[in-house]
């Protein structure tokens, strides 16, 4: 099974639990606290015109870091994921 | 009888029931959960300035997901067909 | 009389009768449902940059889908009209 | 006197009583019927990218239909007239 | 003292009575009646792309007219003045 | 201790009174009256297409008038100064 | 551990405290006084048309000041950080 996401998307699969990268953590006391995720698939550009294309800026298996809300649920192999709209994808944690 | 939607549009037959694609799930507990269904007519770009033409990224006879409140009803020999509008596609299930 | 549309705007006589078109139906269930009707004169694009000009999308006489609280009401030699803008329009059944 | 519109706007001396124009008329019934009235005066194209110019697409003399809130009220030797924006304007009548 | 309007606005000196110019009045029966006022100074043009810059529409002197809430208030030796923005220009007065 | 605005913003120390700057005066009784102040430090251009560049509106050391409510307020050297939006900025007073 | 801000975001370091940075100060009483910072990590370039780079305005290092409600908390080392989308960035202290 392969998903492509449309339009300025990614895949992501989300780490649920309160995850230590490197010296990275996500307070639980932050209201609009970002989640963190993993990349599983990149979808094409749509709207860029002077930035970089997302496959220039992540690749699969990145971790990236998303707003609370961001993204719509689906389920793979009955691990949760989310395909997340760029503008909702943070930072990429190295 | 032949349906061409425009600007941006495509005519898909959502699948109702809960449907497994592969190992691809669409939880019902999820609240703004995508929908899946079959592309069946594609419609013109219209606002593509940069991206990928709408029939470069899917075909006919593919599978997508949608978002759930996505598209306008119509029935089309008696099968239920929605109307949707490029941005409320999310990707396409390979 | 002759009634020209302005800036990406359709005149389309509606049709009221729930209408088979082939095996088209627009369904009274669906809250929000398209409605039909046929064109009977083209307005001159104004927005359009990338896309296809209306009259190469449509010419008078065909039927099209529209969203149901679309255009303005004017009356014809007796038969009710709207003044319905492109992006109200969903498709065109050929 | 002579009165310039600025900025994409016209100057419309409004019909008042249920005008035929041929066989056009504007039911009193639609909620939201539009209006008719003499085009005065063209303003000069502002936002003008792909489209037809004002000027191409009326001459004043002309009849236009326009929406029912449209316009700022004023009066030329004690006529009411309307100074209303391109985007009101619906159609021209011929 | 001089004051140079910035971005699209005008400085505007309002006449408060009701003017008659010519034949032209505005109502005071209208709701959203417009003003009229005297071009003070002309500032410089920020958003123009297509239109006609501000200079070629109007010169110090003219009288123009703008909506009823339009402008920023001041007062240049004791006099009431406007700056307004050129959105809210309705009509140059010839 | 040297303050650089980002992207269209300008510092400004406020005259608090009520300044006559020749015969100009913004009054009390104006419900939005503009404030005026001294122009500190410039920002370089961010969204600016076709106008003019801050830089060639204004120098350190002017007069500006702005909104009532524009800016954020920091403290230099105790004295209160705002960080202003370039369109929040009415004129410059010469 | 390193964190790559995406799309027009800058990673800040907040200085809590009052600062006194030479002459500077971000007075308590301000009700949408702006914070102070340091920079951390600058993201690729998005929206940029015609102005500056961020990485020609700021360097990591440098003091920034930002509005009060902006940007995403996490922690990294054990101290607070803001991912900060660059409208909310309002100056750099140098």
């Amino acid at each position: 099974m392969n998903l492509q996401p449309l339009d300025d998307r990614v895949l992501v699969e989300p780490i649920d639990e309160e995850e230590k990268v490197g010296s990275l953590v996500i307070p639980d006391t932050a209201k609009e606290k970002p989640m963190m995720g993993i990349v599983k698939a990149i979808g094409y550009d749509f709207k860029l015109k002077q930035g970089k294309p997302l496959k220039e800026l992540m690749k699969v298996g990145d971790k990236v870091l998303f707003g609370k809300y961001a993204g719509q649920e689906i389920k793979i192999s009955g691990k949760k994921h989310l395909i997340i709209e760029r503008e909702h994808l943070l930072a990429v944690v190295k």
